[in-house]
Formats: structure tokens, C-alpha cells, sequence
């Protein structure tokens, strides 16, 4: 039988912390050429002088950040398929250079599908918190988890 | 007076279609190797193998694609602050290199802010679409734009 963590095995209520990641400036500026190139997240000066009062990273670059720390940490050892999306993302506080992030997460709900009989849904909150332990984004996601036992 | 769009200008109801992003085998690699490595990400063969039957973008990569989009067309020349997080992401369907995205985004509310007068809140229903107008990513972002007349 599988070890890894399937649906039947989630429990809700289940608190899950993980992951530990250095935010730099290199980051910061690199993502925002490719992806978010807005002032605030390109150049220190001129984000000095936006309502950010300094550098602050992509709120789409958090999310990423919060991708990596999920694929290193949350991902392996389960029997997971994937997201289906997100609810009530919020962009808490600002993201910046220095500050070292990390992930709590609670597992708030889970459903058996009712078009597939070997997958189950698992709503996770989720909050990325930093050095001070204050979220910097929080969201809810719908993870699917595959069946140990296809009702 | 600012030429810019204020609250006072936005209309519900409004439908803005913009952007043109080409889909890269390399860049849905860059990308995945940075924040996803999960195998259908990064490597074709596994992907072919996996429920995906190819390569397919990380779902946090199209929504940076959808940032790109929004910084060329949708913020150059409105009054807009940022984005307090968004509501009911869902990814619909596959990215894959070679697709060719756009961007479809209508108005559905706008609110004054209660706590800051300078403020006015905008509901924006987003589509990303395909070469074939299908979604891919749709969600609902909250965006902050300027009053021209602090109430």
C-alpha cells in the first residue's frame, strides 16, 4: 500500500509549517523586468518615493515564492494532482528585500469529487508569513488529492 | 486636471481587451526550474506521461504573463494604486508553448473606500485567453484607483 499522504489520510484541522525563503533585491528587480515592471518593485529610489516607502517584491513574485516553498516541502510524500485555483487571495503587507519567508497552512475543508470517483478536494488556508511571523499574503487554494479507496 | 482614469471614470460594465504574450517552451522551463519544478513543467517526456499528456505552463507562470499584459496596457494611463488580492482564480486550461495569450477584463462593481476618502475600490472580472479564445485563468481582482474628488 502507498505511503503517501492520500485523501482518506487528511485530516481538517491539520497545521502544516514549512519552508524558509531569503528574499533579495537581486530577486526582486529580476522578476519585475520580466513580469511586474512597476517602479515600486524596479528601482529603490523611486519606490522610496511611492506610497511603498521602499523596494517591495511583485505580489505575483510572493506567489511564486510561496510555489517553490509548496514544491519543496508540501508536495513530497503526498498523492497530489494539483490546484484547481484560489479564493480570497490578499496581499497582507509588503514583501522586501531581506525579509525571510515561510508557510502555515490549515487544512479547512474536504470533499469527496463528485465527477471523479478517484480524487477528492482538500481546501487548504494558507498564510506566507515573514521574520516577524506577520502574514504577507494569505489565500485559500483547492488541491486535489487522489483516492487510496475510489468511493 | 489629470487625464489620467480616475474612480470617477470607470464604468461597470466596461470591457477591455488587450495584449499578446507567445508562449515559450523555454520560458515555461526558466520559469518552472525557478518556483515549480514539478515534472510536467520541466521536462516533456514526463509530461507526456503525465495527466497533462505534455508540457504545461506552472499556473503562477500564466498569471505573471497576466501581469505583463496588465502593466503594458491596462495601468499606462489610469490612476491606479495596486491591487488589494483577488477572488475565485481558477485554472481552466493548460498553458502550453506555443499558445498565444490575451487578456478580456470587465468592470462588475465599484465601491468609495469607507476609511480612506481619496480611494475608490474596482471589481474587475479578468479572462486570459488562448489563440482560440478559450480561458485559461479567470479571476476577480480588486484594484484601487484615485478619486479625482476625494469625497
Amino acid at each position: 500500500m502507498s505511503d503517501l499522504v492520500h485523501f482518506e489520510d487528511v485530516r481538517v484541522g491539520q497545521v502544516h509549517r514549512f519552508g524558509r525563503y531569503e528574499v533579495t533585491r537581486e530577486e526582486i528587480v529580476e522578476y519585475a523586468r520580466q513580469f511586474d515592471p512597476q517602479p515600486f518593485h524596479l528601482d529603490e529610489v523611486a519606490a522610496r518615493q511611492s506610497m511603498f516607502g521602499g523596494l517591495i517584491a511583485s505580489g505575483w513574485h510572493t506567489g511564486a515564492m510561496l510555489m517553490r516553498m509548496i514544491c519543496e516541502h508540501a508536495i513530497p510524500g503526498t498523492a497530489t494532482t494539483g490546484a484547481l485555483g484560489f479564493d480570497d487571495l490578499k496581499w497582507v503587507k509588503p514583501v522586501r528585500p531581506g525579509d525571510v519567508l515561510s508557510v502555515e497552512t490549515v487544512v479547512t475543508d474536504k470533499q469527496e469529487s463528485r465527477r471523479r470517483l478517484d480524487i477528492g478536494t482538500v481546501k487548504v488556508a494558507s498564510r506566507v508569513l515573514n521574520q516577524d511571523g506577520d502574514a504577507v499574503m494569505t489565500l485559500t487554494s483547492l488541491v486535489l488529492y487522489r483516492r487510496r479507496s475510489p468511493g
